[in-house]
Parts: structure tokens; C-alpha cells; sequence
């Protein structure tokens, strides 16, 4: 039987478009800097990515460089703020509580080594930022706000212009991780009018190793990376020519397959919700009901404990997750559920489903016909005695 | 005509055989980090190819990890040091003034920023670094000398086994960017005890965006790019891995391959630069005479400048490079050659010649046959009157 992978917001396969046409680029290998005519080629194509990728999300292609994937742009821009700081006067970074791993581990890294404050937003039971928090937050003077667009474990969306306009307001920059948003709902950075955002090509059917990072034009930025003159002196090292042509063709694939892609994943990712409500009791659907990511299901299945479900569910043939799989090496529980507020039981026995285009509704019956018996087996065996109301 | 590529240092293609397995492995898409059968496959080939590369370079695959490439290991182990440096009681980098500018610019950020000391190590006519001024240099106990294997642009080899020795007789840690040097000549860095070493997936017929770092056990570093818990916390972000698992085969292939590649491009070198000396009054060939690059061939024509012999070579069908690609955009003229003493004129009409696996003996019999002319002609319409003797 062919395995049911339902873990796209961990990455996504190359969409078949995008394969074939990135096994064509790999031919096309000359360095993108070279003057010959084989790398004047590679220039050209790199430039016409640049303006996909940046039609995908509105912004002026002139703000886009390209990066090795969303891990570094989330680090370039958080990098930039101790060397921005004394210009600034600033010195205070907010963010939330749910944030991936990268941004709160860079921001960890300004807190430990440059002495800034960092605040880390708390979140309602949804998963949306707390407001009365946030005007807090912006009375302090931040230099700089951070939070994504849309989160990767429970699929709860942002209302990202109305907080750029609160933190401008305050006189602070505004960074969005918008990795999981970008392909999935429309994002429109013109009109939210951020400093910085981050996208990953992996995300959206393209390559992984490819990610880019959005610039305001006047906006302040250090390099992560130093060297040669590739993308103004702003992202050092050899142009990755056939994974930029690609991932921009990805982006214009996913701008145009966006209406569809929306409707698809939505249907099937409801279907899935009340197909488990109906089988199972007791479960708790996590993140928000309207303002979550189309694709998106975290169920937490009190009584079973999550890595015992997705062994169970690995051996029926699905590929889920108990989370970010940039977080899955760690016992501990999710950072995000734990930030919804739920206890670290529900928060260990939770499990992440996200759909992608090339899902089925079968794969959804499968799992709701097959997937009940084993929760109810692993509650049965489970130490902690668990009974629903 | 099929164009002529003698530009494999600026990057190769990918080898026939490592374009087939990549193209395979583009299907294995799962994240490396996953928990499923999917993403413990992709885990499994990133393994093995960590193996493959520890093997190419002699060293214990436990102490290498994957990066995007060149730019970002150098950029890594350098910015290791600001932070380094309190606990060492040391904050002196020594380098040289040939290295790749990713070297240079990281270097100017501690200069700059963090207020270490830079020594510049200069190097003699054939780009050989100056041992007296090394001697003065470890004087100033530093914390880290970062010494490249083999200069990109004029193929000169250092000795790095007696540099690291010497820096660590003066208590300090060593680097070498072996870029250029891997897959081209033996590279032992067990026999050589550096603690850190550079390399790279395109420069040895393997794919862009990727790359490796190579740290001794023990020796100090820090993330450049946080978040998940990827390569023992060491370098977050999505797995690449269907290029790490085709870098790992090209960096198998090419330990196979070392003595026939060295054999095939140092005739081709050989070749080309006793055509042109027969053919071209005047010209100068920079670089070591026997502690070089066997495929990198540097040549100055007096009386020429670079640009416009470049662009004669491409109407020809000729790909090749004034210097670093890298630094190809730039104007100035190659820091490389003017470290070795060659003055503006000679340095700004030079052109490298870089052979490769897939170069031929006709490719070199019709540049000396169709290249002389154009020399002639540049240096008739030259604004620098040339006479040579």
C-alpha cells in the first residue's frame, strides 16, 4: 500500500510541475556571478524568480534576496538588532510564546549575549496574541516585533497588518515569519505593510535549501552571511541558480493555485475533523476554528500519549506528526500547545495533520476507519486512567 | 558549437552520475527530522553521506555538520569568535590577504564591530604565505589563524599541516577554508590537526546549496544559524536532504576519482599554459609553479585588460574568469594578484583558466589557436602603449 503522508507543513514533496523543471535548471550549472554567457543565463533566471517569489507575497522584487531557507532569514533579521540597537536607542525584542524554534532561539541568543529585554507574548486558548499583552509590550519602545503569520502546529493565523500598524506606531520595526502562511492564504506584505518577512521554498512545493527574505526598501539590515557582492553585500556565497529558478516557479504556481488549494485541503481537513469527533471521545480539536490555516488539524487525544499514536498511525502507513519536526527530537511537550494552555497531558498527546494538494479524501476514510481502534487501545493501556464526560 | 567551460573553480556541474542520483533523491522529500518512516529514510541518507564526505577529508563524521555552503561554514566559525574570545582571554585573528572574500569580509565584521585585531598575513610572488611575518603574528598569541588550503583564483597550495602545527604550538585554534582544495588534491585533515575546516558540494561536481563544516571535537562553536535541534543543535533548519545526500555521493566519487582527476586536468593545464607561453610574447603565469592547483591555470597579459579579453573569450565560446566570481562584479582589481605583487596593469589583465573533469585536449588546442590573435589585436587598440622584451 502507498503511504499517506499527511506532514506538509513539515515539508512539502516538489510539486511534479516544479520537478520536472528543476531537473532541467540542475543542467543550467554556471555561477550566477560568472560575466560569460553561461552565467549571464543564470543571472536571468535568478532575476526571473525574484519576481515570482515576490508577486507570490506583493512587495517590490528589488526587496527580495534570496536565502538558504526560512531558518536563516528568521536569524538574519533577528541578527541585525544588536548592531541596530545603539543607532535605534532601542533595545527591547517582542515576540510570542509560539513562535518556531528559530525565532525564539535567536532571540534567546540577543537576550543571553547582548543583554536585550525579549518579550514573548502570551496567547489565548486559540493561539492568538493576547492584546492587552501587546500594547504592553509596545509602551516598553521596542526596536523590533516579530510574529509569524500563521503558526506550524496548530495552524492559527495572525491578524499581522493590525499588529505592524500597532508596532510602527510605536516606532518599532515589524518582522513576520510567514512560512506556513505563504501558499496556503493570500498574503499580501504590501498592504500589511511589514519591514521583513520570511519564506521557505519547501513549503510550497519548490526545493528545500531555498528560502528568501523580505526587505522594506530603508529598512535596516546586517548580513548573516559576508563575503562576495551577491544580493547587494546582503547574502554571501555561490547563487543556488537551479533551486532559486525553481522555488520561483513554485511561487507562481502557488499564486495561481491558491482559490483551489484553499478549497481542497479545507475539505478534506473538515472531513478528517468530524470524522474523528464522530469516532472518537473525548478529543479536543487545537487552535483556532476560523482563523487557522486550511490545511491544518491538531487533535489532542487525552489518554494516549503522542509518540505511541504516531507509531501506531506509521504503522498503518500515515505520516503524521506530534508537532514541528524542527522540535521533534525533544521529549518535552509542544511550546505552542503548552502556550494555549493546555496541560502537558492533552499537550503529549497531540497530534498534527496537514494536508496538501496531492491528499485524498480516501486517506482521510482510511484514517477515521482505521485510526479510532488504536486510540482506543492506547487509552486502555495508557497509566494515566482517563475517562471522558 | 558546444561551448568550452574552463571555469570549475568558480563551480562544476554536476558530475552524469551524481545528476542521476540526485534527480532520485529529489523524490525522497520527507523532513530529515521527522519521527515517521518517511522522514527516518531521509535521516538515514543524510548519515551515510556524513560518512562519505568525514572519509573524503579523513576525519570522524561525528565532527561534521551541513551547512548551505562555503560562505556560511567560514562565516560560522568566525563568528564563533566575539564570543569565543571573552572566555579565551584572546582576540587576535590571524589571516591572510589572499583568502575568499567570505574570509575578509567576516574578518572586517570582528574589526569593525567587535573591536578584535586582524593581521593580514602577507604572501610572496607565488602567493605562498610569508613565514617570517606568520612567526611575528603568533607572537600576538591569537585566538584563531584561518589559512585557505588552496587560493581559488591563482591554485597556490599552502602548507597547512606546519601552519596548524605552529598556531597550535602558540595556543591557537586553526581553520583552513579547503574549498578549492578538496577533490582536487589529498586533503588529510587528521594528518593536518586543524579544528575547523571549510568545504564544499559544487566545487567537486556535487549540487549548490550545500556545503560542510568541519569541527574537532572539542573545539569551540557557535550556531550562525539557530532554531531546531538539526545537526546537535549546531545549524537549524529543514534538512536538505536530497543534497546532502548527492553531496555525500560526490564527495565518494571524487576520493575515487583524486588520481585520475589530477592526472587528466594537470595535463590540461599544462597544455594550455605551454600553448599560450610558445604563442603570446610577454605573458606572465601566476601562482606557485609546483605547489598549485593541478587544474587552475592564472595568466597575465600585459597590455590586455581583463574585461575585454573576457568578453573576446566568450565570443569565442570560451567561459572563463578574471579572478573570483565572487568578486566579479567589482571593478578593483584582484586582491589575490596584487598580494603577489603584481601591479595594477598586470593584475587587471589577467584571466584564470580552471579545468575540469569534462575538459578536453581540443578544448585547449582551439583557445591556442583562436586566442593569440585576440591578444595581439587588445593590445594594438590598448591605451597602455606595450612593449615587451
Amino acid at each position: 500500500m502507498e503511504r499517506i503522508y499527511l506532514d506538509y507543513n513539515a515539508t512539502t514533496p516538489l510539486s511534479k510541475e516544479v520537478f520536472d523543471f528543476y531537473v532541467k535548471e540542475l543542467g543550467e550549472y554556471a555561477n550566477g556571478s560568472s560575466l560569460h554567457e553561461d552565467g549571464r543565463k543564470v543571472a536571468a533566471s535568478i532575476e526571473k524568480a525574484r519576481k515570482q517569489v515576490a508577486h507570490l507575497i506583493n512587495v517590490d522584487p528589488k526587496g527580495v534576496i534570496f536565502t538558504s531557507g526560512g531558518s536563516e532569514s528568521n536569524n538574519t533579521v533577528l541578527n541585525t538588532m544588536p548592531e541596530y540597537a545603539k543607532k535605534a536607542g532601542r533595545s527591547v525584542i517582542v515576540t510570542t510564546a509560539i513562535e518556531h524554534p528559530c525565532v525564539l532561539e535567536a532571540s534567546r541568543r540577543l537576550a543571553n549575549n547582548f543583554g536585550m529585554e525579549v518579550i514573548y507574548l502570551p496567547v489565548d486558548e486559540y493561539g492568538t496574541v493576547d492584546m492587552e499583552a501587546y500594547k504592553a509590550a509596545l509602551e516598553k519602545k521596542p526596536l523590533l516585533v516579530s510574529i509569524m503569520t500563521a503558526n506550524n502546529e496548530i495552524g492559527t493565523i495572525q491578524d499581522v497588518k493590525t499588529l505592524c500598524a500597532m508596532a510602527h506606531q510605536a516606532g518599532a520595526l515589524f518582522h513576520t515569519d510567514a512560512v506556513q502562511a505563504v501558499g496556503k492564504i493570500p498574503v499580501d506584505l504590501k498592504d500589511w505593510d511589514v519591514d521583513y518577512a520570511t519564506i521557505s521554498g519547501h513549503k510550497i512545493y519548490g526545493p528545500k535549501g531555498i528560502g528568501a527574505l523580505y526587505i522594506k526598501p530603508g529598512s535596516p539590515i546586517e548580513p548573516l552571511i559576508r563575503g562576495g557582492h551577491q544580493e547587494h553585500g546582503l547574502r554571501a556565497g555561490t547563487y543556488n541558480g537551479p533551486a532559486i529558478a525553481a522555488f520561483g516557479y513554485a511561487a507562481e504556481l502557488a499564486e495561481e493555485g491558491l482559490p483551489e488549494y484553499e478549497k481542497h485541503t479545507r475539505a478534506l481537513r473538515n472531513r478528517l475533523r468530524d470524522g474523528l469527533l464522530s469516532a472518537i471521545p473525548g478529543i479536543k480539536i487545537n487552535g483556532h476554528e476560523t482563523n487557522v490555516l486550511p490545511n491544518t488539524l491538531d487533535v489532542s487525544f487525552p489518554g494516549a500519549e503522542g509518540e505511541a499514536i504516531l507509531l501506531h498511525l506509521d504503522l498503518l502507513g500515515v505520516s503524521a506528526s506530534t508537532g514541528s519536526a524542527c522540535a521533534s527530537a525533544s521529549l518535552d511537550p509542544s511550546h505552542v500547545l503548552m502556550a494555549t494552555g493546555l496541560g502537558p497531558e492533552l499537550a503529549h498527546g497531540s497530534i498534527r495533520f496537514s494536508f496538501g494538494k496531492y491528499s485524498k479524501a480516501e486517506d482521510v476514510d482510511y484514517i477515521v476507519e482505521k485510526f479510532p481502534p488504536v486510540i482506543e487501545q492506547l487509552r486502555k493501556m495508557s497509566t494515566v486512567s482517563y475517562t471522558h464526560n
